[in-house]
């Protein structure tokens, strides 16, 4: 504590110069003085998004905010200034400095990375907190985008999805074969292994393809964001839970050279500031959700239904395959994999007898 | 943003000299030349207590690294400058500028202030997190903290607690009887209606109240602290879920004048941090909680059960009626009352299908 007082006090004194590769001693000074980064934040989200792209532009204003204007970050919609899933390669060659995106977008690339957003029938939220910021998980990501030049953090998480919007019933598991289903991801594939044609498609096409019959069902986020693209007017049935992302976080990602240019009052600015949107986020979700399924509730085209339970058993079966294969095929999703479970299958004997066991004493 | 570069460019020119009480634009400058503000904050925990007492740590170590010493916090234990109870009285009368308890130890004093930590069978963590942040929470909190010249800010949650740890079995409503049990606040009010005796006690006479048997059963928090307070070495049953506490918010409070002294940049870290606690206090938890738990699973003298349905819905309707009783005889309490159950029931709408709905895949 001595040091900082000092720095603190040569600062005022003299208004030392900026510095940006500074020892760390002279970083906290240039902190001090007031040395001005300006940023640029590319996203994978329609501008100002609800949810997804207002959890970044909530990010930049802290950030601004809390800095007294030290650091600005001015944040780019998806195609305004790289293509939405090119968020990962344009920050890792420093095109720019940040970018805020879901890691599960990276797959083909880096698959392992999917641990970090969702694997179908994964952690939830309060776990993937748990398992990032206590459980080792943080770690194993650093290690994982080192060689991409990039720092991670967790920034953000819509809580558990809604399985989707359907027109088609499914009472069983033969339901799901010769379904057509935009689901990307792991989720995708799932279906695929389970008889159902996975259909990727960006979110402007969605709703057309529903209406006119091209798609059976999509899925999407929940109904906060549902209802804003008007899915619950192309479609009858609303299933539940969303297996395929049930509690995904999302990534705030920098450039490793424009990280380390930062004094170290800043680096923890932005770490905090992080951490505050994933919880911001996942509250937004939660009242916005909350005030869509009331409003989708009261009308009567829709049929709001969970899905069969042997359906989800079986479709939990098969994502466990599917990710034990592409720990098989992959050192990096090995090594990922094996702790995500232990820590998982720990979790869920604590969460069932607290959070779950106290929403069941609500429902009996 | 042209004012705020104006005003960091001339900070840096001229190092200007701080002004606590400064107008806005003052304190910016001020912010910029490095003022350090050196505050005490008081506790109700007990120092370092694994959870609630590290959150007040973390709180500290956190502003003080983002604002590179400019706002230190040093953080006392209950009764190291004011016994635990006393921090509200202590922070209202500027005797220190910062205090972190729960504002249901204000009973008595504001019973309306229960809402914000915990209200029996009410809102769990992401649902009071949606109603503070989303829901009008947060303003309903801070106008009834304004008489007392204090700013309350969420910082802090420990997730569903246990229903605690009994030497009697509970199977039927009966078995509530003449229970002798440790448990505070609106908890011990429904257990009386229900026919028990609520008892009051500190924390370091609950192991040895509960080994003679002075008392039949305490509820604590959850495994975490818990087994750390040794109690599965004094009873037998651990009953779950904690009806009582079912995610229970922790409050930073900040004595006005003290806030109003913080330039807006330090105000903002301020409130991002709380934000970003909350989410950590909580994984913390999570993880403590998972790791105690596998070795109370692993004790064969330990028995972990839930409370039997009809016992819980038993103590629900009770818990109502004594909130609805609040509410008649108290202004403010109605006042918070009614919007804090319109937001619980249509949180539980979302809840049900979401976050309860995946969990109860995992257990079918």
């Amino acid at each position: 504590m001595k040091r900082r007082e000092f720095v603190g006090g040569l600062a005022v004194a003299a208004g030392v110069a900026a510095c940006s590769k500074a020892d760390p001693e002279q970083k906290t000074v240039a902190a001090q003085a007031g040395e001005t980064f300006e940023w640029s934040c590319v996203t994978s989200w329609p501008p100002k998004f609800p949810g997804l792209g207002m959890a970044v532009e909530n990010l930049a204003e802290r950030l601004e905010r809390a800095s007294a204007g030290r650091l600005k970050i001015k944040v780019y919609g998806g195609g305004e200034l790289v293509p939405p899933f090119e968020v990962f390669d344009a920050v890792s060659r420093g095109a720019v400095e940040m970018g805020h995106d879901a890691s599960y977008y990276h797959r083909g690339k880096v698959d392992a990375a999917q641990f970090f957003t969702a694997i179908p029938f994964g952690m939830n939220y309060m776990e993937l907190n748990a398992w990032i910021h206590y459980g080792g998980g943080l770690e194993l990501w650093r290690e994982l985008y080192e060689p991409f030049n990039l720092m991670p953090f967790l920034c953000g998480n819509t809580g558990v999805q809604m399985g989707g919007w359907f027109n088609k019933q499914i009472n069983s598991i033969d339901d799901i074969k010769g379904l057509k289903m935009r689901i990307p991801g792991l989720g995708g594939e799932v279906l695929r292994r389970a008889g159902g044609t996975p259909i990727i498609l960006p979110g402007s096409e969605i709703f057309t393809s529903l209406q006119t019959g091209a798609i059976d069902a999509t899925e999407w986020v929940g109904p906060y964001n549902d209802v804003s693209f008007g899915l619950h007017k192309a479609a009858t049935y609303y299933y539940y839970p969303g297996w395929q992302e049930t509690g995904p976080g999302l990534e705030c990602i920098i450039n490793r050279e424009a990280w380390d240019s930062l004094p170290a009052d800043l680096q923890a600015l932005v770490e905090i500031t992080c951490q505050s949107i994933t919880l911001d986020m996942a509250a937004e979700y939660s009242h916005g959700n909350a005030n869509s399924l009331q409003q989708l509730m009261a009308d009567p085209n829709i049929d709001i239904r969970p899905f069969p339970a042997e359906v989800l058993q079986h479709l939990k079966i098969i994502a466990r395959e599917i990710v034990e294969e592409m720990a098989a095929n992959d050192p990096a999703a090995a090594k990922i994999s094996k702790p995500y479970y232990e820590y998982l299958e720990k979790m869920e004997a604590n969460t069932r007898i607290s959070e779950q066991a106290y929403l069941e004493t609500r429902t009996s």
